[in-house]
């Protein structure tokens, strides 16, 4: 119910990244069914659109849930910055061990910008293609940690 | 709060066909003050944009909540070929009896898809002109039976 | 749970305005520092892409949750003739007080169209650029009422 | 030459419409093979997106090419009412012979348009999925009798 | 001929501004006539999209028309830091004479940008709402210039 | 003049790749200053979308310019198979010696498709994010190839 009380900001955020989805411990076959021309030896790349939406009450002096002069650098720095022109499954750390689905980089995404100061991180949507795209709220233990 | 735990995933599809707004058990005048030139007796058509969202677990080995392959062939079969340059309420035996607005039609193709086996059916959202879009997320029944 | 049976139908509205970000009880270099050059003494402008979304049961006889035919007056007479090509400060009453940032443009929106007869306002959403949009959806003594 | 001095202006107009790719005197197979599931007997539908481009010189004391306040008058008459949610096959007289493909339509469009008293105009863009469009800038007769 | 050899880049940039159509040697009747709600004293805004098209030989060495590192900061500090959150009419200063309409401000950026040193100018369009678009590309002095 | 006759038709296909700017024989410096972010080691990626404008006359048979059922299979194996999910440095064998620039991608593009037999290839275009676009229509040779 405290939801009600919110009112939500989305902003938009772009990179362009290359992966490759491909995991050592499956076979061949396993790589070539399940990621298919996804799990290619040399990657290919995307333009992510990167959504966040952030929430909270209207400051009644400002007129605004939070400052995007805030919200910008923070995204700038914890993805943007990290993830733009990067061959993310050797230059994002997270994505040596973990295969950078889209799936999974939407939730280091979100990893990434639950600590933002200055208002509550609601969701993060990714869009990897035209036709696709991913959105994350948040784990359990955050879930329970937002709650007053 | 099951909710918390998902990652969702919306996939576009896209279909051309027509249709027209008329029920036989209304007078000319009803159909034309409800349906206004949707109810022309030839017919009119849209190129329809549908985004199926399906959502679950990431499943730690593969790193994704379902596999594309095998969304796409459930989703072409089920709908995009059944109703693909279709003239709807001749060709789609369901609208021979409910007239196929926008809200039936988005209803069909939930009634349609809600059985999906390898992820679970969150919402279909259909966009009939740049104007115009309309969600739907289940019935109760539908709900009730997926709460675990 | 209600919510399980319904159908929700989002429409699309564009007005072009202009606005300035400044409160005369700021320094000037809060308001600087807080707006930006949103608040350059001129003001400045935008194409704002309005969504508004309703929703209800599908009417069993009409296959309808609305009829648009009742929803586009409604909009354009309570919001798009009231905003559209006007300066929002001067020419709007509530933003004679109000600063008009997008936040308090959406909140006003949608304490105009909340009283909307054929069906029940969900939210609504305001896109003041490519890269930013807004959504409310409703005060708490909005939701209140609105649940039987 | 005499195009450097002008400046062209696009307007955007949308219709939705029904039609059916098939003539009578080609067999099924070449029916089939020739226009595929376009040919199916009920016909389909599009939202089609039109853009008209007129070109001229810039008025000196109002600072504009033409006045929309007569392009748009004009453009519905002659192409938006005629066409918007219509059967074109059976509706549009021009295509009782005429198979109407996205060809021909746009040879239509332009055809009804070039009468366009206040600027010149330059071309016809028919917008018939998001994946394919089509423009027409005259045939060679319009052409000539433009020159001066 | 010439223009065989060429390749294009179209890059696109974003203002907002506001602004006011209107002369003060019209009578009210005119201007009303004229233009519209767009004479409103106050003054209405738009988000402004521009693409600026160049052309040139693709350099054998770089494979590149021209290096946006140099484009960028042209077109921002000749175009984009004079527009943006600015009232056109007062803010710049070739519109304290001429009118602001989208043609006006078509040529004046294609005025500002024509010297771009490192390639040809071929044209600037400017997107003034999802409906309108003005193009141009250059008087017939620049054009004589152009050619070797 | 010839122009005069032709209607265009302009279809859309995407692809996703990688790609590395880089020169072996420029400096570290050089790479860097020219292609800036661009030039990192492991490459970055992009959804490309691609867009072929062939012409022609209608046929007054058919009522087309060429039929897509030709057109799809041949841009699918010329360009789309051989590019999609690739690195483009390395799997596409004209980008081992040239730097894979959109630029150099769209003229190899269009020497790949200028050889479609059924109609004429006006023009491809490349966009390689939603700010930059590319443009080619042809060298000199293959100009004067088409003049009748």
């Amino acid at each position: 119910m405290s939801r009600a009380l919110k009112l939500s900001l989305t902003r938009r955020y772009r990179f362009a990244a290359s992966h490759r989805l491909h995991r050592p411990n499956f076979s061949e076959t396993d790589n070539q069914r399940i990621y298919g021309k996804c799990s290619n030896p040399h990657g290919h790349g995307h333009n992510y659109s990167l959504e966040v939406t952030i929430s909270g009450a209207v400051d009644p002096e400002t007129g605004m849930v939070a400052n995007l002069g805030e919200l910008d650098p923070f995204v700038e720095r914890e993805v943007v910055e990290a993830f733009d022109h990067k061959y993310l499954n050797e230059e994002v750390p997270e994505f040596n061990k973990e295969v950078p689905t889209a799936e999974n980089i939407c939730r280091e995404i979100y990893r990434r910008l639950k600590g933002f100061p200055a208002a509550r991180l609601e969701r993060v949507r990714l869009e990897e293609t035209s036709k696709n795209s991913f959105e994350f709220d948040g784990e359990i233990g955050d879930r329970e940690q937002r709650a007053p």
